[in-house]
This record gives C-alpha cells, structure tokens and sequence, in this order.
C-alpha cells in the first residue's frame, strides 16, 4: 500500500505549462477520488464469463482499501472515497485520456 | 485483434433481470466506443517519471486500434471510436463500475 500510495502522489503525470508530463498530485496540489473495483481483477481468459477468483475476499480487500486511503491523506492529500463494495454510478471525466496501471506484490 | 475483439462482444458483463453478469454486448445490442490511450502501457516502477518505452509506435499502433476497430464492427456493433493521438477530453459514465482489462500477445 505504502508503495502504490507513494506512486501516485509522486509519479508526474500533470501537465507542466510547456505540455509536458512533469508535476504529480503533490506538486499540482491535487486531490484523490478512490474507487475500489474489484473487477481490474478479472480474469477473461477462459470462455465468456469472467472469473473473479483472483480478487481479495472483501474482508481483507476492505482493510487494503481503507489502508491506502490513510497513506494517501498522511501525504496531504485531500482524498475523497466511494463506497466500498456499493452498486455505484461513477462519472469520470479523463483528460488526455490518461490511465495508468500501478501494482505491487501485496 | 481478433481475439480481443472476440472478447469485448461475448464477455458476460452486463446484468441480467436478477442483476447478475450475463449478458454480453451482442446480447444486449449495445454499442462500442473505442478510444486509443498509449499510457496504459506505461511502466511506473522506476522512480517518478513513467516510461512509455512499451507502447508500440503511433503508425503500428494506430493499424491495430483500426483493426480493433474492424473487427467490432464485423460483429454488428455499433462502434463509435476517438481520435487515434490526439488530445481528448472523454466523459465516461461507469456504472458498477467495472472494468476490465483483456489482453493478447499480439
């Protein structure tokens, strides 16, 4: 967690004023919007229907979850949550686009 | 190409009446729409810049997104798509949400 965590508030992906991928979340003063979503976690290599057996039992992926969430405010960041496990409309508005995978071994 | 492709028509992820992942985008005669994004290839372990040393370059890349592209359509899906390189602003709706990620070796 401590190492996704210090990823995303670290990594420069914000736009400096040439265009450049050169500020992180620390250095624009940006907030945080955690969503948890188990389905990144789907495996889709057999058949048609998705399989889920990789993703964490919601007990422990609730207290990851809530772990990462602490260590993204323990960097200042204003961070806002989802709730966990809920049926939710996310709206998404996604400049560039960019999208990044982060992982780590646990 | 096809493989994906395969995948993104028959994959089981929408609900059916009882809220279960069964029905696949052929079977509820939804549409596509494809957006290229070159940064889900990044590679975030080193340090805080991420490389993009993996994406493939934007001519070969861009014949594989028009293949995908193809091939959705060969299916009968309507398939709306984003303009391969340039800079977008893309609104999504993710209901769930969920998403997934499907890959191939080629």
């Amino acid at each position: 967690m401590e190492y996704v965590a210090e990823k995303c508030v670290n990594l420069r992906i914000f736009e400096d004023n040439q265009g450049k991928m050169n500020r992180s979340l620390l250095d624009t003063g940006g907030q945080a919007l955690v969503v948890s979503q188990f389905t990144l976690h789907a495996d889709t290599r057999k058949g048609r229907r998705p399989s889920f057996n990789r993703a964490a039992p919601p007990d422990i992926a609730k207290s990851m979850y809530e772990q990462f969430v602490q260590r993204l405010r323990t960097f200042g960041i204003h961070t806002e949550t989802g709730v966990f496990g809920a049926y939710m409309q996310v709206e998404i508005h996604n400049t560039g686009p960019v999208t990044l995978m982060i992982d780590s071994e646990i």
